[in-house]
């Protein structure tokens, strides 16, 4: 919530810096206006909110009606959000409000066509820390709208023990238990593995989660045998679409998927302004 | 310049938060390591520097070894960088600086690709404002690496002129001469026309640049025509990478491309870590 | 940790603002000393990297080095730290550095007093968020230091289900399985409750963790039995130092107490600075 | 005043951090409440304007309702605010309000049980700056309050001459000289004693103020007499509440007491939620 | 825009730190006032709507009532402005609102005295970078308000290449060519010169804009022969009023003038305040 | 201390913004040169470490080498500073140190003239809080660099009660004596008096400072024969430079001045830099 006023405040400050020179010297203060924002393509919509606080930050006295809800299906040409007020605050908001809306939107709209490949099984696609750079809140809101789960926020709120930690500390069963003294009882502990080997040594240590990473179809079975529902499952590593539905089939309980924010591209939308 | 740093301090802060909880307690904070980052595909490199203020702003002691420079084309499996000192900076910082590294390389190297389609002609290609909000600055960096050129860095730098300014102000000949008038003599004012008529306007009115927007072949052509080199032209629209070439042999001056920015995806790296 | 340097800067400003008038101008900046902080009571030392900071802060040539560690248990008299380095710094730090110093302390040996008491005990004694506002981050470290540990670190990292949360969402089951589908799966849950009714319906619902606040012996003996380790058991409200070994015999999990942090005072140090 | 502002950013920012995973997912953002604020003790009120803010500042649409007065001795079980709005802004803003409450409830109680130990006698208590850090102008706040008076708030606002001042400058005589000569004519000149040596310097200087720090009764006296009203006299030094009256008795003019902010503990209270 | 909020919050800080400790003490928080600003001497007003920001900024609610516009000659003893509100904010803003106006409208008076010089001629009036650090964009706004124009706002909006640059590039011609390549086409090029040669060099190069550093009245005209049209000419270099003339007739396009922004001095204005 | 951080910052980021342009793309990089900072007229130096700070922040390898020191009194086309290391450094930043160097000196060097004036009296002259919003700390600094002395910082450590004080609480007496309750004793108490009558009810009030503000000479001397030495007498309203003599022979204490700061004008430097 925070760190997304930040991020606002820095988009607004690059691109009007010390004033949109067109804007403030072509058109009147008192000027009125109205816009609509418009999709060019079909998509799943995300960030409404952000567009609205874009608009609102540059002039509270604008109106920001939005005509659909964050996680719609909007068609092409359909109107998204009519904003109406100070034609200036208009035309100097226009680009960074829909630069946020098109990317937002563009994660959602990726991530509902992978959640649709595999809505028929019982398995969560969740999202990875490979995100843009400043957008964290945003892009894993973006996530959950288009239909998967969040994996831990950062590295404050999850324990992910890697093959360097493990290495430090001397092996998976001291640093899950020193792990669990050090942290919140809230907090689980995941071990990422990449062998049936240290499947079972996060196994015994008691890790609450298990990442199977870079695994072939065979390790994941076996893996799986051997967990048996003690602990719960996650597999990752360049996971493609194609391969989604037979990796749910094999009853992990968790795929995560990078390119659900590092891949996705923006959607199309365009705003159109009229003078009153 | 100093955009960047806000947007580094902002990326650190929404991963970190108050701690990286597994890093913390599973590694001494003397222990030593080295970790190099690697290409996992072919691509073009932008953001070493960015990738060094990362790791910088956790440990000033950090060292970071490029081995290759922004710019160059990278083969899969090679070394970009070597980067030692600390092990937990090293575990904590991997992730952004990253996350940084790949999104900038990953706008490089579509940029690359699209120039070199028309390597052979008299044309620049320019970026938009259509960029992440937050990385005005770094995406238009990636650009320029990739061989593309800037359009003006935001809306306090330029004077763009579109339908909506001229309708407020009356017609084209009073907006230009009024923004003239407005802004510092080293900023060049353009024009957005959208027919034949607007073209011949924007000449008459002494623009600068005359902006074709959404024009086909024959509309451009005939713009040419009537400008005939008074004033610089630029072409905008939606444009894909298959009309490059046709639209470079209409002779304008420029190409702007919203998808240098907001369509390409991050590059695949990687970065190894071993304890010292 | 970055929270932490917003706190340090805060607390430079408001005691130097525009000037340490007496020092600035009866010290000559050229001139050196020495400071040794000293206990005046018997301790348990917290907060040495703080107390380093603050010196940092203000010149980064000062030299602060610790006599002992963080955990350590001081004697009355004893010598902490030496910090060498220019006379206006010295005087200028001097304060702020102590009352970071003693307020960590005093909650790191209220702490220790506390977990002595149960030591024979298998039992965790964890703090609260009933930390000094914007001292959160430093607090919970100076609790484990004192040896008790920590509950989740703010509203971000733990999903904790009280009475409204349940009421606004028609019942515990509910509650539990909405919050279990939106929050990360490295997050667990944990439902407070005021009755065996509610211990069962928590049960049921699968809650990582039960919470049962304010209840009597009688009750925690009967939730102990429902509950027969099918959760963390967490007991809280109120408690007092003389209840923690019976407490404790009851076979919870853990205790939280809020004392732990906003009833601790400082202990007493000083510095004592001499010319070169 | 603007102190404040950055103290509640940081304590919002530090509990909530990407956000409040309970509430934001449990109670729906229209779902409205009403709480009461309720003393769990007998306590003197501080604060309210700080819990107001707390509140406001995550949702300017709350309503704030004192029932009670700042500087009011409130009884246990009494209600002291009632709190209106969103259920969800109640439910996130709670601790971190009551947290503020409680400190500065804390400080103004036991501020007022000292004040009134000397009650009838002619004695100024004061403050120190042995503040919690980033808390100064509050805790400086909750000390008038209560009813004693402050000290200066920081290093930029009074002379305080100290030993290794005094040392620097080569005597009482020339510090206090060039002191007066520095600083504003606003701004008194403080010289801090240890004996009645120092005290006869003190007062040949023309101090405006005289500390007598550590001094026992015989020595207290005997500076009074020395003193004899040219210059205000401040008794300083690990003052106890049984010492109070008879320092009150020696007719010095005031007595600063770091244990009135750096001892005091919060008072209970807690805040009581139903949904409308 | 936002660099100017900047501005206001330090200067309130700087004046009001932890608070104005003879209005809080002795004014009512309910008490009403009504204030108005005057002028004390003839003036061109600029700064309305900073003076404005300065009140809303401690007091939304205050009434700012305007009864001038920037850019209007006032004559002295006029009401400029009527607030009204609560009386600790009129007596708190009133110095810096004062601050502000007196010493834009201090520029904005100085640059209507040179502007009307060469009213009857056809020649611009810019300003330069030197403003007071922290001031630009309001600075440059003042002089606009006086009716000259602004020359570039900062190292970003525009390329001026001198002679240090000339010399690391090797000549006039490559750092032409090489700077058009690097910036956005927006953005025009001017070149200093010092003699006739560097104007050819300049001209070659097709630099948008030359200024003559310097240089005398032989040479400006020399130079205009030589340029004839083929690019705007700047003259700078301390050039005084009673020079302003001579110079408006050689031709050149613009005289650029420190002294309007780094010699103006504050004009007379006073707050008469009376309570309700 | 901190605030000029903050302007020095922002003064930064206003010139450089996003890059500057011509040097970014001329310079290389690793180009080394020196420059020197001269004095084109005779002045009294201010400033130093500001613009050493300006430089450092750009880039901590820079060399800062003063030839001269704050106070002195340099003749022009001395040198004052030598700067060396990275030429783009030199570049970008020349404009912005030399702006805070010549406002600076630029008010030493007035206040010295004004100083010297009154040289062989024994009166002082102040200045007063009429300095530019956002420098107090640095024009404070520079008055004391050029001989005059400080009245207060700002509104928190001096207490001045003027007739809108005075009015809301129903007299000099009561306004004196709520103040002195009210705030820190080591802060003095100032009253604003307008007339003998007024100045009788301060004397009788025990004010610690009498303002004279606007009184004829004649005035004056009833007010100092009334006063006899009970308080300080600071003068103040207008005072012209030809008026100081006469002043000062009344015996007042002070005179307050105002155009210390808000009249004095840049003195000029220029920076003349040579690549290595």
């Amino acid at each position: 919530m925070f760190a997304v006023e930040k991020l606002i405040e820095l988009a607004l400050e690059e691109d009007i810096g010390p004033g949109d020179i067109t804007t403030a010297h072509l058109i009147k203060p008192d000027q009125q206006g109205q816009a609509h924002i418009i999709a060019k393509e079909p998509l799943v919509l995300a960030g409404l909110d952000i567009a609205r606080r874009v608009f609102k930050s540059l002039n509270p006295n604008i109106q920001f009606i939005p005509l659909a809800s964050d996680g719609d299906e909007i068609a092409a040409a359909a109107t998204i959000v009519e904003v109406t007020g100070g034609m200036q605050t208009l035309l100097t908001g226009e680009r960074t409000a829909l630069n946020f809306l098109q990317r937002l939107s563009g994660i959602a709209t990726m991530v509902r066509e992978y959640v649709q490949v595999v809505a028929m099984h019982n398995i969560q696609l969740v999202d990875t820390r490979k995100t843009t750079p400043g957008w964290r809140v945003l892009e894993k809101y973006a996530v959950r709208i288009g239909g998967a789960a969040n994996h831990r926020m950062g590295l404050y709120d999850g324990v992910l023990i890697k093959d360097n930690h493990i290495a430090a500390c001397g092996g998976i069963a001291v640093a899950v238990r020193t792990a669990r003294k050090a942290v919140s009882h809230l907090v689980k502990i995941e071990v990422e593995t990449s062998d049936l080997d240290q499947v079972q040594q996060a196994l015994d240590a008691g890790a609450d989660v298990i990442m199977l990473d870079n695994m072939n179809f065979e390790q994941i079975k076996a893996a799986m045998a051997k967990i048996a529902g003690r602990a719960l499952v996650e597999v990752s590593g360049g996971i493609r679409k194609d391969q989604l539905v037979a990796l749910a089939q094999t009853g992990v309980d968790m795929l995560s998927i990078g390119a659900l924010t590092h891949s996705a591209c923006s959607v199309d939308m365009s705003m159109q302004i009229t003078a009153d």
